[in-house]
């Protein structure tokens, strides 16, 4: 499933899920087998030669495309961060359900496609509708007695309107891997990685969020303590978050200057600033923010750390976006530990 | 190194670092292919023909002993809990260096051997030393440029007068294993594991602590930010703790009644009181405690909860041992996360 090269760790099998080591961060690429993958349920295997995209409106007309239709159209190229909302689960106390992810469930890499608002302005009655659901042909169970399903999501209309959401069919320049979502993705740009929809088949104009597993018991934000079954918040736009990638955890190195350098994102907006302190969070210094480049796409900071003496230090890292949103210290805790985005700390030990 | 049916979690394979799941202490008794492994070196290969146990006094005179005739001495046999100083580190936060235990660094086992005040008796001018060190034929370097030495600890001359206080040769009345020390371990009841020295090949009357590496710079709590290399505060007696052995973070029960249980224990005393919370720490109930049977055995604990709505739960198990001492809803952090007695919370679900 994926290259014999590829540096990812697992977590899980099956489904496949493997996490990025952060050091693979380091260089400003990210090759296509490095990337982090979360599946829902088996990766399907597609005949590209039956494949179609089916596309149905409110009225119920639609219209299908094969592969080499889609590729007509106008060809639009982002280059976007997709975190998964699980990621960072391992730091989350107290324990909460889920796969541990450490923090390497985040990759940035350039995607190219047909942008959605290109196919919905083939379908009528746009203006009635308030969400558009992407439906992947994946499917399974997910032990609730619930019958098997087919992973899906909506988003609201106005997201799915955005030039930059599209229907990706290359990463990085090359096709698009199966693992990742061959032929079609649906690439939500500034949303956690679960509404970016793989092996797409299917897009439907509906007039209320869908009300799928995932989308209504799953990627939601469930309070500590809780008798409900249905929660109002749905897991959406990424926050501001930032890693440190080039120390490790524990890591032991010589007195002197280090450079340490990382990346920060959000989806509610840029980054602002990043921050970093080496004394466990009493002071803070502003660090070197690269130039801003795109919007959807992560930000490298590095900073200069002068040490002269041996000891045992706390490196913290934190980002605060244009709209002023900062890291917390701790994140609001929830039941699946969703969009933990807590100040990074990496404890070193200068000898 | 271990049998194959083994269902230890591997950790590190140079040093062998090996963790018990939780689900086996749900069942009284531990097999000695279950029980954890913290190794700092290479499991040495063992000549028993060769072997012989080196004790020096004070003075310098000493006594050599063969295996065969440390097998002369009365036998005294003690059931022990053993938790490695690291365990449960994976639920420390922020993040600390050392390697990520689960809750599974933790194993009880019937232990028989010399009691160590036996060979004490042998050896002159007891009165005028205050520890004895124990070193282990393990070896190598842990990296800070120092040379290569011996595992080896000291403890305070009272506590290896303790009449418990072991060189064990039997390990559930089977020949104690290679990983676990074969052919003599020092048992050191009431301390974190890293106080019971494995392959002991010499006892050294000495007259202050041992400053080797992993007594001196090592076994020590750090505090959060430091620029000192010396600490005084060693890591020695266990501290009051509980965990849940009979339910899995996020697992998905069915409404009705939960036997809940689990273990508890503590270096500085017997557990005088288990206590339980479902609604993530807002009230508490007391558990049932099985009778007392080994001042340094855990002890189980097990409670009845009925559930009838579906829901998210957290539940929480808090031990008090006979001083007092509670279990913190967090740890005193510390730079390599030693000791982490923090409450233990498993989230689970009703469905």
């Amino acid at each position: 499933m994926t290259a014999n090269n590829s540096r990812l760790h697992t977590l899980s099998q099956v489904p496949l899920v493997l996490e990025t080591p952060l050091d693979v961060f380091d260089a400003n690429e990210i090759a296509n087998e490095d990337f982090f993958i979360r599946s829902h349920f088996d990766v399907p295997d597609i005949n590209i030669g039956n494949w179609k995209l089916r596309s149905i409106g409110l009225d119920g007309y639609g219209v299908d495309y094969t592969y080499a239709q889609l590729m007509e159209f106008p060809k639009h190229e982002v280059t976007v961060t997709l975190e998964c909302a699980g990621n960072s689960r391992s730091s989350v106390q107290p324990s909460c359900e889920g796969m541990l992810w450490n923090h390497g469930g985040v990759g940035r890499s350039n995607w190219s496609g047909v942008s959605v608002q290109t196919l919905l302005a083939q379908m009528g009655h746009i203006s009635e509708s308030t969400h558009v659901l992407f439906l992947g042909c994946d499917s399974g169970n997910e032990g609730y007695d619930s019958p098997v399903s087919n992973y899906g999501m909506s988003i609201p209309l106005s997201k799915a309107m955005d030039v930059d959401t599209i229907l990706a069919y290359e990463m990085n320049g090359e096709v698009l891997p199966q693992a990742h979502g061959y032929p079609m993705r649906l690439i939500v740009p500034g949303w956690y990685g679960m509404a970016s929809v793989k092996w797409v088949t299917d897009i439907r104009i509906v007039d209320k969020p869908h009300d799928g597993f995932h989308q209504s018991k799953y990627y939601v934000y469930v309070p500590p303590e809780t008798q409900e079954t249905q929660f109002p918040e749905r897991v959406s736009v990424m926050k501001v978050k930032s890693l440190i990638t080039s120390i490790k955890r524990g890591q032991r190195l010589k007195a002197g200057v280090q450079t340490i350098h990382g990346k920060a994102w959000s989806g509610a907006g840029t980054i602002q600033k990043v921050e970093i302190s080496t004394d466990n969070g009493n002071n803070w210094q502003i660090t070197d923010l690269a130039q801003f480049e795109s919007q959807y796409d992560w930000q490298d900071w590095s900073y200069d750390w002068t040490t002269n003496a041996p000891g045992c230090f706390l490196i913290s890292v934190r980002a605060t976006d244009s709209l002023g949103n900062v890291q917390p210290k701790y994140f609001d805790w929830n039941f699946r530990g969703f969009a933990n985005n807590g100040i990074h700390v990496v404890p070193v030990e200068i000898v």
